[in-house]
């Protein structure tokens, strides 16, 4: 499966989610707003993607800048604020563009500090690569063989540099010849599920179903569930899983039913930072992406709608997390010091 | 508000609720079998509407045939049968149905016969046009002033021939000066929430939000989540309710959140010869419902969906059953057979 950005010719190559999966549309974006253009308007989206594309924006910035070395290091702590702050929930976005920050403030000029920059965020994409493997490996070794799965949005190659991280897990399991069925909530109000997750399947060979968001009560009710596992977009120091909208009603779902609630994230969608759940911001969203589908209004002009494009789900919901530094369990706190802490040295 | 349905000089005349909220469709309905397409296409929709719709479409099928006298009754059966089965989980519409077809059984000529059905869905009208206003205002009396109300799929005056079911106790409430606060999940796949409760509330001038069918864990997580109250489209004798697809997601999570879960039907809708919820048939409905939109795909083309159009919420879950006949508490068992018994007198 094609990496769903990369660098090339001085250029952050981009395929645009939006138009899947009608539309294969690579963007080469050559200035460093378009970066935040592209994030803002989930162009380029999951939590993992969203942080080599901050680092590869401060790349293209500090290589714009670069023209004027008076204001340089001012203009590119500005232009990465602005990369940053793009969209607030996942953390991963603040981290690979404060990663290229640093990476660009410790070189002596401005030259250098893009190729620097230019570096970081290479390495991140490496980095990103293997977490990936790690983390798919380590949570299809404890996949049983025959499982049906039930994911919501895209967690995929599409969200990560790798092979990804909730459907890593399923990929990994299935290549190493278990036996795996999917249920691909549709992932309301963007769809993700419907158009990505299943665009990803399809092309793994992976057996799936597409269903509404709704009927994940229901498929659990028949038993035909037999694990939820869904990605990441903030993990905060004591387990809170900030994700997609949608992730903590599944989790209520599961706990009700018995069926393990598993959460993967590599160690870079951790934040030590953030004690807890309360403290991470969730983003709104224009009420449009509710009200409006495909340029047409499927409800009356003026409709007002509330748009949490995510939702936070308290760590004593998740059976799981599944990392890069294996399969962590209750209780997250000390679990993730020592997971990150052993990841630094 | 307009009536969904009615009766003009010698057809059925249906609002088209799929053209709903672009345009505002009148289609008359002339022949059965012109019925049988409207309700399995939803262009009728919602379990008193089906109810009556259902008898009428036997009052057609009655004049219609009155010209063959000889087959008459056999043939009204079969065609009694095309309709009662155009859907297979809304007990109204087999309910209507069979009403109108015995009032034609029993009288002693065919152009009787096309008479007594008629006047028998004319009286199922009128019962339920009472049944709304008896529900709506017993909820109305309990529901406190100021809550904030969940409520799911369309259940208002479009659904029914009076002010509706779950919807219809908000009216109440609202226009017995109540203040009130709706969240319309906009009900996924066809959207009856965005397209058909939004415009209803509109109309009423009662506040609201829509908000997609999986933010519903959320808002109640963030406390801002009073009751949920929703229809049903059988309530099974012991209480056991099938409703549109996402009903049960809503149930458990009130129970997680200690938030009252009610459910509002007229005694029509309960079906006291289905003992259980295990009875129910639960209509899957096609795929193309949930992988295509407004004529659009949004999956990759040949993307399997499992797409029930309703769920079975166990008794345990629900608080409350608010009837024509009252609120009713649990256990629903007596509860009903009293109410239902009571009725019949």
């Amino acid at each position: 499966m094609a990496r769903s950005l990369f660098w090339e010719d001085g250029a952050l190559v981009v395929l645009d989610q939006t138009q899947l999966p009608h539309r294969v549309e690579w963007l080469r974006l050559r200035r460093w707003p378009e970066v935040v253009e592209a994030v803002r308007a989930l162009r380029v989206r999951g939590a993992p993607a969203l942080g080599a594309a901050g680092a590869y924006g401060v790349a293209l910035a500090a290589r714009e800048l670069a023209a004027n070395p008076q204001e340089f290091h001012e203009r590119l702590r500005q232009a990465a604020e602005a990369i940053r702050s793009a969209r607030p929930t996942a953390v991963n976005l603040a981290w690979g563009t404060d990663r290229a920050l640093r990476a660009a403030e410790g070189a002596p000029e401005a030259e250098q500090a893009a190729e620097s920059a230019l570096a970081e965020a290479h390495r991140i994409v490496q980095e990103d690569e293997r977490a990936c493997r790690a983390l798919a490996e380590a949570g299809a070794r404890e996949l049983g063989d025959g499982e049906r799965v039930l994911t919501l949005c895209n967690t995929g190659a599409l969200a990560t540099l790798g092979i990804g991280t909730a459907l890593g897990i399923l990929r990994a399991a299935w290549e190493a010849g278990k036996r795996v069925h999917v249920y691909a909530c549709e992932t309301r109000p963007l769809l993700q599920g419907a158009r990505l997750t299943t665009w990803e399947l399809r092309e793994l060979g992976i057996p799936f179903h597409l269903v509404v968001d709704a009927a994940a009560g229901w498929l659990m009710a028949r038993g035909r569930v037999d694990r939820v596992v869904v990605g990441a977009d903030r993990v905060a120091a004591n387990g809170d899983v900030a994700n997609k909208i949608g992730t903590y009603t599944l989790a209520v779902l599961c706990r009700h039913h018995r069926v393990p609630f598993w959460v993967a994230a590599p160690l870079s969608t951790v934040d030590l930072a953030t004690p807890d759940g309360q403290a991470i911001r969730v983003e709104e969203r224009a009420p449009e992406e509710v009200t409006w589908f495909a340029g047409c209004p499927v409800a009356p002009e003026g409709t007002p709608a509330l748009n949490y494009a995510f939702d936070v789900t308290p760590a004593e919901l998740v059976d799981a997390l599944v990392t890069d530094a294996g399969v962590l369990r209750p209780p997250f706190g000390p679990a993730l010091r020592a997971a990150v802490g052993g990841a630094r040295v």
